[in-house]
């Protein structure tokens, strides 16, 4: 039997989640939502996923000829779980919706911690989320930082972190935001990335620092890490080998920005022409006086979709295995080398 | 007597030494080079500087129609110092005219610590200029570096630094250059800032990394200064105030990315709209377990041209006192509140 997925709002990563379920054998979208008569609103509908909107807008969206299978009350009250994927901050005021008709949540990183209580990264603290009613899936930055951090965690390898999130001012489809031809420096010390990654590994030092610059092409960490005791940068890289939501990649090989790795991605042939794994310069690891350096690249639609997918397992206890989940969902999305 | 400087190359940073020079009331510009018939070869002739050139470009630029006043090796030879402007790495192949000449010389921070053997920053080292025929003024970057650091390093509070370099492709005026969407790590660790600043800070422990990013406005610094004991944020900023090539701005007066940095800059209504000073976020100062965090932003085309004053000044020894040389130089550029 098949788990009955509902997805609100079907956007950029809505729509996103919406096709890996879809890959999934033992999980189905039952729907979407939509608000607004939008291009994504009739893609759903050639993609064959039936829409939903809240009762009042229906008659705005049948209006511009979309076919309405029923109210997004219906839709969640239907759903064994629903992936809130409505704009960041939204979901705090949907949980209300969600808790009233019974149905488990899962929530975006744009929501804080507490919207949920729980969050999830499927390497560091899947458990956690096993039976949880409301999980927050943390963002594409912390999902990052949590991926390349953990197996050298693992190892007792981390004394401290100082990660600078060099980001994307926009996504490649966004023409409305910036900067865009400045750099913008967030502030506030930390950014809300290091604490956030304290949420799903709790017992890790890591201060971030964050500036906005004037790209679509993903996010780029720049990472020093205070290591516990000297290691070479070959000893890292094998500790990241096996973990196959991180890419290695070289540098060398003419990928020397965002840019390439992000047309080495259309060349995967993968929906959207995502990147779910982070990308991390072999080359551009260095180890210096107790210091580990390492650069990667975040692709900010993509890397949380297999996350999301894992969490609706260990939420509707579907697999209480993290390897199993991991496995089934890398290999029905092409995350396998 | 006016010291007599001939600048070999007009054009982004030649053009404005010349014009800080023509300030000065001990030094005097005695001609500029140009080996291409460009706008700024024009410009110089209409700003009342004299046009040179290597001989064999003589009839190229005279067929352009520019009044041209001799060769570059007559220049050369005229001039007490040549500031050298030429583009990066080629002032190492002019070195050989200039000693042949027996011209002192600066070079620019694109050249090499070895070409000079004496790196300069008015701040932190302008002693070991004093009567020296080789100097090189260190880039935009160290320059920024240096400045901020040094204030805190004579205070004995800097354990270790760890800078990473934020920086803008391309000058305002260069549509040549990328990225122009994406971002782009320098794999080499330490980058050559780092090093770099060892040479006008012989005793300080720092590394930096960096990545460029699309933009033509600025580069950006995200500092990290581990301190050997605990100071406020309010303390820190105290020990630049004094500094007058330091500019402490406030992010939540609207000063929100480097876009807004320069356009105080024109504000300010100096020549080319530049912004000598490092403009250090003063709401972004930040200390946190011990660790020093802040933002500083570093005008890439002008941040030199003040120390370029004040290494002629020492190389010539014209005057050996730094405060009195920095002062002088400061109050005719409008570095002064």
């Amino acid at each position: 039997m098949s788990a009955k997925i509902a997805i609100n709002g079907y956007g950029t990563i809505g729509k996103r989640v919406a096709n890996a379920v879809t890959l999934q054998k033992d999980m189905e979208i039952i729907g979407v939502t939509k608000t607004r008569p939008t291009y994504e609103a009739w893609e759903a509908l050639r993609n064959g996923f039936k829409l939903f909107t809240p009762a009042e807008r229906v008659p705005v969206l049948e209006e511009a000829g979309l076919e309405v299978s029923g109210t997004q009350e219906e839709l969640i009250e239907e759903a064994d779980l629903v992936v809130d994927c409505t704009p960041g901050k939204f979901g705090a005021q949907m949980a209300e919706l969600y808790r009233s008709k019974g149905t488990k949540a899962i929530y975006q990183g744009g929501e804080k911690h507490g919207t949920a209580g729980v969050s999830f990264n499927a390497y560091t603290c899947y458990e956690q989320a096993i039976g949880q009613d409301h999980v927050r899936v943390v963002s594409c930055n912390t999902t990052g930082l949590a991926r390349s951090l953990y197996p050298l965690h693992k190892e007792g390898l981390v004394r401290n972190v100082l990660a600078t999130m060099i980001r994307r001012s926009a996504d490649p489809g966004d023409s409305k935001r910036g900067p865009i031809n400045a750099i913008e420096p967030s502030l506030k010390v930390p950014s809300h990335h290091g604490p956030d990654v304290l949420t799903v590994i709790p017992d890790i030092h890591i201060n971030t620092v964050a500036v906005k610059v004037p790209t679509t092409i993903m996010h780029m960490h720049a990472n020093a890490v205070y290591l516990t005791r000297d290691v070479t940068p070959e000893e890292v890289i094998s500790l990241w080998e096996p973990y196959r939501r991180l890419m290695l990649i070289d540098g060398f090989k003419g990928m020397g920005s965002t840019a390439q790795v992000m047309e080495m991605a259309r060349d995967l042939n993968r929906p959207f022409s995502d990147l779910y794994e982070i990308a991390i310069w072999r080359d551009g690891v260095h180890v210096d006086h107790g210091v580990l350096y390492f650069f990667q690249a975040v692709h900010q639609e993509s890397d949380v979709i297999p996350e999301n997918v894992d969490c609706i397992r260990a939420m509707l206890q579907i697999q209480n295995d993290p390897q199993t989940s991991i496995d089934m969902t890398d290999r029905t999305m092409g995350i396998w080398r």
